[in-house]
């Protein structure tokens, strides 16, 4: 098995470094990379695994590249976005709740404590997550979402959340997709919360997105079909729980994964323990914005 | 809403029959199709979402198409074939459970009283699962279906299982993608038996193929990392949970539905249910194979 995963360590960590290259060539897929030996080793497992002449090659099928997003595709400073967005919707339901101004982590989110709120870690997340999508059809929800990345603003750069991608993340995108690979997101971030918009931004359908999730409920409303969002959790696509997503959603090992933390690291480590060339790499934005 | 759902009420079924028509004409993409009121509603349906002054155009991303498995893309008789896999399977492993010769629902497998072993429905069926898949690993999973598919013989006709597929289907199935629809299948099954043979079956890769399963487990094992199945449920695709499992996965509502029974109602509802121009078609095969 050759590996090029580069571990957690950081002396293998590689900097995609965000300056634009002085003098972009015209062929180049990649112009927002300096040449780095990063971006040599991407087009150098490209090739191989695309020459059809190469000990390497890889049919088109089983070209699988999985991204993590939060910290790898867009930034997550200075906290998770989704959990912004969480914050949001509790400011804008806390009058139909009074009982949050005294409840915990609610309380802390409407008296605008960022650090109190978030103090209990995933699982307070989680329980504010149920508790502000809970009852919502699955297209009510994607309008809200829809609504929030197209008018909510990053609280030090004034940007759309949509607008903090990091560029050269997008051209490892259309580079791989030009070359039969086929792109899903990989993250512990809502799956809902991602689709609206993944689509647009990356250039990853629906389909290819997988990721965290509370259970839906079918039922037919004044005789319409819905999905409605209920209370229970249904899957936490995070460290070891990457993999198992990988395999439910895809069914099928990836030959490449983009990471960035720990939360990554089993879904590298099942990425690059497959046989034949695999690659795995941990990117570490310099900039907190493209 | 235009809906074209046919829906169960006998008078609506379809009939793909399995005869030739006698002259397939050269520029026909369903030559295995009589010249029916189905197959015109198919391809009207394809015209009017693909043309692109048409008034139904729907951009190729939303051209989503979901098939039910069994009894519409192969054959159900006897029985559901992935009972009979899993029959096969407790014959191979009876001799490491000496327990089986007295417990039920495997003593009667074990006895060849296939009516009595299916006696306990849905529950008994996932419970023989778990018992005969749990502790394998996805890939040992996935060489024991392969395995089990190019050798294990249809105890009527004696052809192998993925022989018994409907030719009119994968037609179909063909004539939508070359359509630019993405074709995905959406079965009560068990999504890691068909993923296995579906790409070179019917050209639907794995991460296309949404299906029931059991949990699966990350862990490294001796250095290496595997994901194990372990013995409890995770989701049940069938019925309600067509909608769930169509949502989990595709993220997007489809606009054409093929089912064959009840277990495909709300799938059928929910595709037709959308806004635009929507077909749902129920097919009974009049022939028990090809």
């Amino acid at each position: 098995m050759h590996h090029l995963f580069l571990k957690t360590s950081s002396l293998l960590v590689l900097v995609a470094t965000m300056a634009f290259a002085a003098q972009s060539q015209a062929k180049d897929p990649m112009p927002s990379w300096n040449d780095t030996a990063a971006k040599k080793t991407i087009v150098s497992f490209v090739e191989k695994t695309t020459a059809k002449d190469s000990a390497d090659f890889v049919p088109a099928a089983e070209r699988i590249a999985v991204f993590d997003n939060d910290g790898t595709l867009w930034s997550e400073q200075p906290m998770y976005f989704q959990a912004i967005f969480i914050f949001d919707r509790i400011k804008e339901l806390a009058p139909q709740h009074p009982e949050w101004t005294s409840k915990e982590p609610f309380a802390s989110v409407l008296k605008g404590d960022v650090k109190a709120a978030l103090a209990g870690g995933e699982h307070a997340l989680l329980e504010m997550a149920m508790a502000t999508h809970a009852g919502m059809t699955v297209e009510e929800f994607e309008k809200s979402v829809t609504h929030w990345v197209s008018t909510a603003k990053h609280p030090t750069t004034g940007k759309l959340y949509t607008e903090m991608i990091f560029r050269p993340m997008l051209e490892v995108l259309a580079y791989l997709r030009v070359n039969g690979y086929k792109t899903f997101i990989v993250s512990g971030g809502g799956i809902d919360f991602m689709r609206p918009w993944a689509e647009k931004v990356y250039g990853i359908p629906p389909e290819q997105v997988v990721g965290s999730s509370i259970k839906t409920k079918y039922e037919v409303r004044d005789g319409m079909p819905v999905l409605i969002k209920v209370p229970e959790l249904n899957f936490i696509d995070d460290k070891a729980g990457k993999p198992v997503g990988i395999h439910q959603h895809i069914g099928r090992r990836p030959i490449i994964a983009f990471g960035n933390s720990d939360g990554d690291f089993q879904m590298m480590e099942w990425t690059t323990g497959g046989v034949g060339l695999r690659l795995g790499l941990l990117v570490h934005h310099d900039d907190a914005e493209r």
